[in-house]
């Protein structure tokens, strides 16, 4: 991977914070943001000294969904919508760029923090939804706008939208389109929290070093996954099976050790253990499924 | 099907209105009204003119249950309670009416809206868990009251309210089989916004005209079909599957195009795609279950 | 069963109320607790006395977690983290106690209350999971804080937790593994509702006799099982059959008749089933998983 051209990074204080950046076309997406994400998500994933990431925009967007002027943005192959083969469905050369990096988001193992600090419309807005937490800026706008544009919400944004805000209000914004702003973000249970402009980025870093200051990088990347994966079982006794296995070696490890001395001597934990290279031996616990 | 006897449908500015209509009888459900509703909602699919359904009731409630004195009113066949026969339960004569509705209600193309106006108790609540949203009147009242008659939730509820509600809130509704008021409603989230009586058909057909002058009716019909079935998903890949044949399909419509150009133009969009004849050849992307 | 050393019980008015009975120990957890639970459960189901069922705790504290002096009270095997082989995780002997708990109170027949007292820290909070309501003092206090201990979320709480708060809240609360107070759990759904720690118990018995008073025991418990087990279903039609099952057993029930006839007559209903031996044939309509 050359260098970034449409993202930077940077890491300080255990946090990566990640910044769309291209300011003057309103941070829009394409094929090359999708895979610069990408590569950015997994530079995060195997650098211990990150122990949470931050997504923002560059100047006063977001991220304005992709550029219809760039060829380069466009999410998908076109097919001839009669089409009834399978195999053309199927094709590869169909996946969403979207789904693509949310698909890589959901597989995190460090928290990750969306910091909304304007318009995020289409791709812009379902993007955020693998990430764990949005916070947004008073002035931010939302719109999953795919109906207004003769299209279809994407992003795997049908699966992750109604678990995150209820199918009523995933049903609302996506069949309207429309585009409104924070505090009907806030209301319906988009973002967690909304900030002054200026204090949106700090907020943000505080909820990053909260986690980062207080929880062990191991227990906290198994629990993102815990939970998330969580939201796929059927029943709670697969749930106790994945957590049974994980409280059996997480106790046996120096992490327990230190969690529990630091608990008693009422001192910040020092946690040994690193996600880089002390994960449980039974993890990944699931096979990810392929494309078909 | 003869002329409807127990509702009534009328057809305006793209809204199918169905009024359930047996005011002296509070609108109390029945066979009959079951299959003049699955007769109603297949007009509405098939109809490209009706762009939204709008639901409620004449006179002074929505709809009062089952009617108690009404031979056609019962949901179901009794069974010895005994019985262990698995062949003996999956009789589709046991099949509650009240599932047969809201199974219908789930497959519709068109986004439906319950304008709630006054009493919805028993069926009058839970056919409605399978609309897009409820508006209520703020002289509406509420009550999933099956076990104060010695009954159960049916109409798929056990399987819709928790998804809308929360299981918490569900458990609390059907477990004391209390009758609410619109405000206990609306703080639960089982409706979306509370109206004065005489603002309430005005604000459903506001959201119903919402949708229609601005989205595509092919991209409402997929969307509504893939956030309602993601419901149902175990991982995100499989709605990031359906997704990316929808936008590549949906990409090389007409739509697409219009969408594109009327955004540019910063003028309505005139979309050339009809439900009717223009879904995607993959359409629908799953197999109905079967009773069984 | 011995008499009770860690919990208490006590049956009137048809409540059965549980205190977890170690104030001195800030009611800690142990394996002798989660036994002590699990039979008071199964009593509660056999007694056709007990209606519903309030857990509490003696002295200042809900349930502190473990108690880090007691070696009793850790809740699984210790496994050498790094064990690849299967067979080493799936030994039984690695059961979390919590999940133990956790999954007997989800297969309950009896609505279940939390009525949370004080704090409620690592398994104090995610006991109350599995439970139906939770109705907590103003001056409780919760943790999930696993993370913090370095070990990860257990009692199921990556199953439940997502399901009653939503995927957001859960991973803040699981991740950060911070300690809240009351205000911040009814803002995050967590409890029902918030009371001064002298009405808390008062509270939690009035809703629990709104179920006593009002709703038929085998009708609770069945629906109990339709709106939990709801959840793993992955389409309505799953949740169609089993109502349709149990509205054709109750409607032939005595219970059916008297729900009636009490409604016509306005006046209370004496419902004549018991949930020790007139639930349907079908019941249990599942196979409850087994530890694989």
């Amino acid at each position: 991977m050359p260098a970034y051209e449409t993202i930077a990074t940077e890491v300080s204080g255990g946090v990566m914070t990640i910044t769309l950046n291209r300011p003057d076309r309103l941070n829009t997406f394409s094929n090359r943001m999708t895979q610069e994400l990408i590569a950015a998500f997994d530079v995060a994933d195997a650098d211990d000294a990150v122990r949470a990431v931050i997504v923002t925009g560059a100047g006063r967007a977001f991220c304005a969904g992709v550029d219809l002027d760039d060829s380069d943005a466009f999410t998908a192959a076109k097919v001839d919508p009669k089409a009834t083969d399978p195999a053309i469905w199927s094709d590869p050369g169909n996946r969403d760029i979207g789904g693509l990096l949310t698909l890589r988001i959901f597989q995190c193992l460090k928290p990750v923090i969306a910091a909304v600090n304007g318009p995020a419309v289409g791709v812009g807005a379902t993007m955020q939804l693998a990430m764990d937490f949005r916070l947004a800026s008073d002035t931010a706008k939302f719109g999953f706008v795919f109906a207004r544009r003769g299209i279809v919400p994407e992003a795997s944004s049908s699966w992750f939208l109604p678990r995150i805000v209820g199918i009523s209000q995933a049903l609302e914004w996506t069949m309207t389109g429309r585009v409104f702003g924070a505090e009907e973000a806030l209301a319906g249970r988009l973002v967690r929290s909304l900030h002054a402009p200026d204090d949106l980025l700090p907020a943000a870093r505080a909820l990053a070093e909260e986690i980062a200051a207080s929880a062990a990088p191991v227990s906290v990347a198994l629990t993102r996954q815990m939970l998330w994966r969580g939201l796929g079982l059927d029943h709670p006794m697969a749930a106790h099976q994945v957590e049974s296995w994980a409280i059996a070696a997480r106790s046996a490890s120096g992490d327990a050790a230190e969690g529990v001395a630091s608990f008693l001597e009422k001192r910040p934990a020092r946690f040994p253990d690193r996600v880089s290279a002390d994960m449980p031996g039974f993890f990944p616990w699931w096979s990810e499924p392929e494309w078909a």
